[in-house]
């Protein structure tokens, strides 16, 4: 994507349609996650450890962003829950509007739960509010401890940390303390979950505290006002 | 950053800048290498190996691409070469006049190789030509065997793949073959290098190609057109 002097006005249009998407899943009772990483990171493992621990109990759909394929949403869908493909050609993020035209063509009326599954990229997308209720971030530590410094704006905007691949730890030279110390110095509200979806590790945890900021409606906006 | 309908504009505009760039390069006989990966993959330490296999026999710099700290560029500044930093805010990849204000901070004269590190971003940077010689692109493969399908244009404009931490594969899930075939969809020509930081495996293989590509004064452009 392209630096250009209008960059504000992109972001405020952005915002409207937030506001837009944001009012439409209040209407519809929708609780809705959006989920970012650098690419590789594991979202799409992390979304189906969690859609396996709660397709029972809700009714799940997914939007998949991604730039070109629909390896991504042809998984979901293979897990039996409806998703959606936006393909963004060059765009290296989701934002609103995107997610706005994708309602139209979703069912999103029969959900309670959508997770929004943003393209890989460690910059763009925490810029762009989608009207989501949660931004959920997950992270490979293997990618390096000393990332939350050098990529301060997801981590900071995050409302949780899911930090994937810790069976890869031993064999990395990466501390995960050091890491979660970098984490904390960004962002010191947002709950951190070291996991590793292959052993299953930490998993709970985060489902733990997902469930809970479900059953309790949070919002990162109230989250973040009842915190200041 | 964000999507605008001058995107063509933009891109036209920076290979003026492009072009300005790879004239002064050639005008004071500097070898340029635009190093491109995902945040995480390990591209500032390829450079630094890199970088002690070679410095005895170039006079070398770095130009370093980041959000906002200087991380990077202490490390390769650690190492004795000279290094400069370009810090891009919030735009996540680097374009030809950011590397052309770089020049005149820079004492680019007293160089023969110059390397351009990259913003880390699997998306935009492979859209920008800087007036580099080579687009090296490195790649952890631990990131997945699909990323080439769902991320192509980087894969597709490198001259070469670095295929990085392959010591973690035998505890990743992800096959070495798989991901080379993937490559190799996107992109016929490039040379593939397997390569390990942690244990130097495969190494070789790639400074050995990368010192004649030097020697030959090889570029991009003429390598693609030969091969057509």
């Amino acid at each position: 994507m392209h630096m250009i002097p209008v960059e504000t006005d992109i972001l405020q249009a952005n915002q409207h349609w937030a506001d837009d998407n944001r009012e439409a899943f209040l209407r519809y009772g929708v609780y809705v996650v959006n989920l970012m990483s650098a690419p590789g990171a594991g979202k799409t493992t992390v979304l189906e450890k969690t859609i396996g621990r709660l397709k029972d109990d809700y009714r799940l759909g997914v939007i998949e962003g991604d730039l070109v394929t629909t390896i991504d949403a042809d998984r979901i869908a293979a897990l039996g829950v409806p998703s959606y493909q936006i393909t963004t050609g060059t765009v290296c993020h989701l934002d609103a509007r995107m997610v706005h035209n994708a309602i139209h063509e979703f069912k999103i009326k029969d959900l309670n739960l959508l997770f929004i599954e943003n393209v890989g990229n460690l910059v763009c997308p925490a810029e762009f509010e989608l009207g989501e209720d949660l931004k959920i971030m997950v992270y490979s530590t293997v990618d390096g401890a000393e990332k939350p410094k050098k990529y301060p704006l997801m981590f900071h905007e995050a409302d949780a940390v899911i930090l994937n691949k810790i069976d890869l730890l031993p064999y990395s030279g990466v501390s995960l303390e050091e890491l979660i110390r970098n984490v904390r110095e960004v962002n010191p509200w947002a709950p951190i979950f070291p996991v590793s979806c292959l052993t299953g590790e930490g998993l709970s945890d985060w489902i733990a505290w997902f469930r809970l900021e479900i059953a309790e409606g949070n919002t990162r906006m109230r989250r973040r006002a009842s915190a200041a």
